[in-house]
This record gives structure tokens, C-alpha cells and sequence, in this order.
């Protein structure tokens, strides 16, 4: 049984954090009210928006180090959807990862819209968590507890290809905004 | 009816070959022998691998004027597959619209296996085309001929986006060579 530690409580929070208790394994959500509540888990999963993860780790830096730490963001300039904030070469992932050397930085969750994660299909394809990282047991850990509960886990290599990841969240974000596919959708892997 | 050239009479020149047909738009699909033949549909795309755009654009830079071009490449390093050999901030369908100014180059069909434009599905979602480029009544027409044949067309915005349409490209090959999807498969919208 692995402790998940999960800060932010929105949507994908609260879908995810569901994902985690029917495995079987344990979960705290934190909220912004929660700011002087250590994590604990062995797994924290960072679902705020991007902006907002400057601010987790100013507070929390010291408590990430030695843990899995999930990057579920989608860095986008929010004001013209027509962009990423990241430069083109990198990703809110290894933005991250350079700012947290002893945590284990692993991509995940960010091409998936929560509705999907809750309901566990994407039209009639099951709901496909792509997971990108430079530490295979992060990356095995993180797989279990999503397939435990219920979705399907699929390694989509090192943390360069949270690059594509992101590339993919945005897409599907801009294909949402325009109306091309339902909140419930997205894409799916078959 | 729309007349359409396609060159490169590889998989996808054969698959895109065959809905063109289907959608009732008349189709010349040329090989690499049939270099001294000019194109003569309004809607040209080019099926070769990436690499061999160079010599086509030798050939045929002056015969493409004023048409609508399709680029369907996916511009992967494929020694490493771990590199886009475009710069990040860039795209192979920006590179071409440079080199070919009185074209209307338009990104279609590179998320797309071949083995879905021929059976219509990727697992049981149908087989989604984006296209992405500047031209509104480029991207109209040939979203026209795709429907037409009995896929689903999708205006994923502007050239632009081709950016984002190469690395879903280049992640779902990658994820395909690691047999995490079928090369009947990949991704689908929902």
C-alpha cells in the first residue's frame, strides 16, 4: 500500500484522488487552506495549475526531496491559447525537475481531462495515463496505483518526452476550447 | 470533384489514395519513377518521408504554385527516436510553407497510422484526421475530400498547431515501436 499525498483539490485533484482510494491504496488531498500541513505520502501529485506550483514549492521544496513527485500540469499561456509557457525545447516537467534534484520527477496525467480519469473510458476507448520519467521504479510505482485503480498505465519514456506530453495537453485543450472534442473526451489510445 | 495528386506510393500514399477515390474525387498517385510527370490536382500531398520533401521540391517547387499542399511527414530522427529533426520551436509544415510561399500548405494525417485511414478506426473510435493550417479554404477543402471518404476531419487551427499535431506524431510512433499501441491503433478523439 502506497501513501499518495495530493495538492490541489480541483477537478483533477478529486478525480485522481478517487483513482487512488479504489486501488486500495491511501490518499490526502491538500487544499490551499492546508498550507501548514506537511505531505506525507510517498507520492505527491501537484495538481495546481502551473503557476501555482512556484508557490507549492516555496513552501514545500524541503518535503518533496527523496519523493515521487507527479507533474500533471499543462503550462499554457492561458490569456491566448495559442502557446506554451515553457521554452520549446523544455516542459513544465523539467522545470520542475531542475528545481527539485532530490525528488524523483515523473509526467503524468496531463493528457487526460478529468471527466476521464472519474468515468474511466474516453468515448469507448479506456482511459490511458501516459507516463513519462527518468526513474523506472517512480514510473512502476506511479503505473501501479493507476491501474489498481482501474485505468490503464502506459510508459511513454524518459522525462524528454514530457515535452510531447505537454504538446498533447495543449492540443487537446485548444481541440476542447473550439468544441472539436467533449470535456468527457479527448484522446484516447487504443 | 476535387482532383487530387499525391506523391509517394507508400502505405499512407495508398491509404489516402484509396479515400480520396471512395469520396468520389478523382486521384493520380505518383512513385519514385515518375519524376518527369507534373502534378495536376489542385490538391497536392506529398506522402514521401520526410527527407526525400528536399528532392520533390527540386522537381516540382514551380508545379506547386497556387495549389493547396499537404504535408503528412513526421520529421522523426530515426536512428534515435528520440528527436524531431526540425527545430523545437518550429515544425516541418513551417519549413515547407517557407520554401513554398505561392502554396497553400496545410498539416494533415501524420497522427494517423495508415492501417486507420484504411479501416476507418482506431480501436472503436473513428479515425480522426486533424488539419491544421492558414488558409480557411484550403483546410475546408480537403477536410471536404476526408469526409467524403468516410473519415472524420477535424480543424485542428493554425498552421501554427503543426507544431503540436508533429510531436502527437512523433509520441505516438515512439509508443508503437515500444508496443504500448498497435500500428492498427494509436490515438483517437473522442
Amino acid at each position: 500500500m502506497t501513501h499518495v499525498s495530493i495538492i490541489g483539490s480541483g477537478n483533477m485533484g478529486q478525480a485522481i484522488s478517487a483513482i487512488v482510494a479504489k486501488g486500495g491504496n491511501t490518499v490526502e488531498l491538500f487544499n490551499s487552506t492546508d498550507k501548514d500541513k506537511a505531505v506525507t505520502g510517498e507520492v505527491v501529485i501537484l495538481a495546481t495549475p502551473y503557476p501555482a506550483y512556484e508557490q507549492v514549492l516555496a513552501d514545500r521544496a524541503d518535503q518533496l526531496a527523496g519523493k515521487v513527485v507527479v507533474d500533471i500540469s499543462n503550462p499554457l499561456n492561458f490569456e491566448t491559447f495559442d502557446s506554451l509557457t515553457v521554452p520549446a525545447d523544455g516542459s513544465a516537467a523539467a522545470e520542475l525537475a531542475a528545481k527539485l534534484p532530490d525528488s524523483k520527477v515523473v509526467k503524468a496525467f496531463n493528457t487526460n481531462f478529468a471527466a476521464t480519469v472519474a468515468s474511466g473510458n474516453v468515448g469507448e476507448l479506456p482511459t490511458t495515463v501516459l507516463i513519462a520519467g527518468d526513474d523506472a521504479d517512480a514510473k512502476a510505482l506511479l503505473a501501479g496505483i493507476v491501474s489498481a485503480g482501474g485505468l490503464r498505465a502506459v510508459d511513454a519514456g524518459s522525462l524528454k518526452r514530457a515535452r510531447e506530453l505537454e504538446a498533447v495537453g495543449f492540443l487537446q485543450l485548444t481541440l476542447a476550447v473550439g468544441e472539436k472534442t467533449p470535456w468527457t473526451g479527448g484522446f484516447g489510445l487504443a
